[in-house]
């Protein structure tokens, strides 16, 4: 069962302006797709958008063909040395991203030949449901067209107040039957961003409601947040930046903090823990190294006494279908997850069906491996849309600047 | 692939008169055999004696019947419901051990469906060979005979001072070529077993010395032979106990701490971690839960940098191939392993051919499975044994006490 072919194809789709603390997304999304090939079974990986740099691609590929499928640690070796040679400058959360994708692509072949979804291969599904949150960003109406001009409108309008991000919520909640509320922050006032967090309390009683400034605020003002709140919030998420920071905030609050930003390696766990830092970790198979490492994760969390659930980023079906899986098999994912799907849904290489939001959550796909289809053609077209695009990273300071010459992303801002 | 069958089958093999601070080891020791059947597949697991209690078989049996073999997280799920049910007196770490064995049959299934060893299974070997120590003991010429008298000394004979251990210690590094060496301690006075360590220090220059001596001495004690024996020893293993002993004897001393004693479940990690009471974790599979949850702990010592390596108790050759198999998956295991193989090796369900101590380590078993072949008459065998002895638990005080009618096994002792 050795790995036969290795094919590492950019992307980019289709992605509304939303607003963060680093700018705002362009109008195409980067993301990397993995084909994996073990004879004439083909299995599929997500992973980010220059996951692995175009110098280490032919390395990488090299590196992995011919190994074992089942053997993942002797492929993220395998990588890891690869891109060492080729890509000195990586760092190892570096490397970790370029496996991740692969590593994927390793669980939904294993998957195939087993004829077992990859909940199974992964120990099995703990519940057959996982859930998501709503995720609501403030947002321009439409982008940017190659003049700075407007361009339409998207479907989802304007939200650059309470008022419409309560709409962008009922618009969400109403769909897909979200059971809870995020709101991504650090882009506008904090006033005016903590005053959306309750008109949404008011519009939604009893929903459980997150905030994420990603570190956008100084420690005052994220204590006189944390207090303007008090009460509403499920967990407060990266309100300010670092180990130290977060300690601080936490001992003077005491509200739970969750993070995707100073707990992003397994360096971090022990510091985050006696520190008290973090009491939530966002995990993140497409930079902890995978599904199997994102278990790993979880194991250090139970270990540590911290709650784990996972971060998105702008991502396709082939991640949401992995990390649906992933969350199935973790018993101590106790928060619901964080996804962008119903932002990117529409421009996805995975053929509809599958992957729906119902009730506010995923039913963890019964197929075997991923338990999804890819549509190859699909595949192709947002690969040449990659290539037509000239674009390699992700810029959204640079975007935000388009309208706004003098945006800083230095962060605290406010 | 749902598991068909499985049968929990008690077994007593011969066990020399190792002394430990618990007393003496008696003729036979108990350990457990799982066999597992995937229709026609067989595959195989090994527990302690008595892991699954008499009163819970029936139920574990049935729980784990129809499931299917690779979901091990359903499979650890469904026997720890069992046993909430059937024997509730047992702990969440009485349970894991319960589970574990028939983990680890399992995991001899999917390889075997898989064509591909469980070390491959576990993510793949990171090393062909793995490394164990020598395991020391003082002990009795011979067993006991029912009238307590003499039986024949073994062909180990008495070892009850330093030069008993040196020939001890000859034998078994030229017979088997280990390059790290163990002794067994807190049977007899301090000062005598610290005089072991010492003559094998002069006996093997530049061999790794450990000794262990199971919580049986005190904080004075413990530090007094720290000192005795400073620059000579690898680690120093359970000289005191607790956490807390543990933590205040390496702040006193400096010398790295390995443990199987005051960390053996995943909630004594963070506390241990904080305290700075522990250097290296000794993982045991067969109560940290199975070979998957092992590499859970290798995990998590990773994040709390430690290190890890492998604790044995009294076992049979498929013990020995799940041992060689996770340590030869887990890249951070760094210390030669224990085993106490040589002691009970001429006793083996496990056909000989495999399983040889060479140079010191283990070559992984590059078979499906387990990469072991099971003796089924030499099973029936141990089984018939183990009926006819009328045991059910392990009882070196009581042993020690047909001899030394005074003895007790509170401790700490010295």
């Amino acid at each position: 069962m050795r790995i036969t072919a290795l094919d590492i194809i950019p992307i980019a789709f289709a992605d509304p302006p939303l607003l963060n603390a680093a700018g705002v997304h362009e109008a195409l999304a980067l993301r990397t797709v993995l084909r994996l090939r073990v004879g004439d079974l083909v299995a599929w990986g997500e992973a980010r958008g220059g996951a692995i740099p175009p110098e280490a691609v032919a390395a990488v590929r090299d590196a992995v063909v011919g190994l074992d499928v089942f053997a993942t640690t002797l492929v993220e070796r395998a990588v890891d040395e690869a891109l060492r040679r080729t890509a000195p400058t990586l760092t190892r959360q570096g490397r970790l991203t370029a496996f991740s994708g692969i590593e994927v692509a390793c669980l939904d072949a294993q998957g195939k030949i087993l004829d077992v979804p990859v909940s199974t291969v992964l120990g099995g599904a703990v519940r057959d449901r996982v859930e998501f949150s709503a995720y609501l960003f403030f947002k321009w109406a439409g982008h940017l067209d190659s003049d700075d001009r407007w361009s339409d409108a998207d479907e989802w309008g304007e939200a650059l107040d309470a008022d419409g991000i309560v709409a962008q919520a009922r618009v969400l909640v109403d769909r897909y039957g979200f059971d809870s509320i995020k709101l991504k922050a650090g882009a506008l006032d904090p006033d005016l961003e903590a005053g959306a967090i309750e008109a949404l309390a008011q519009e939604f009683p009893g929903l459980p409601l997150r905030i994420d400034p990603n570190g956008a605020w100084t420690h005052e003002t994220a204590v006189r947040i944390a207090r303007r709140l008090d009460g509403l919030l499920e967990y407060y998420e990266d309100p300010v930046l670092g180990i130290d920071g977060m300690s601080r905030l936490h001992a003077e609050t005491g509200l739970p903090l969750a993070t995707n930003m100073c707990v992003v390696e397994t360096d971090h766990l022990k510091e985050a823990s006696e520190k008290d830092a973090v009491q939530i970790v966002l995990s993140d198979h497409h930079y902890w190294g995978g599904l199997r490492r994102t278990k790993d994760l979880a194991a250090v969390c139970e270990a540590l006494g911290m709650g784990v659930s996972m971060h998105s980023n702008s991502h396709l079906g082939i991640s949401l279908a992995a990390m649906t899986h992933v969350a199935a098999a973790i018993p101590n994912v106790a928060y619901a997850c964080d996804t962008h799907y119903p932002w990117n849904r529409l421009d996805d290489v995975v053929r509809p069906g599958v992957l729906e939001i119902v009730d506010g959550s995923v039913a963890v796909p019964t197929g075997v491996g991923l338990g999804v289809e890819v549509d190859e053609e699909k595949v192709s077209e947002l690969h040449e849309r990659f290539v037509r695009s000239g674009r390699s990273v992700r810029d959204d300071g640079g975007y935000m600047r388009r309208r706004h010459p003098d945006f800083t992303d230095a962060l605290p801002r406010f």
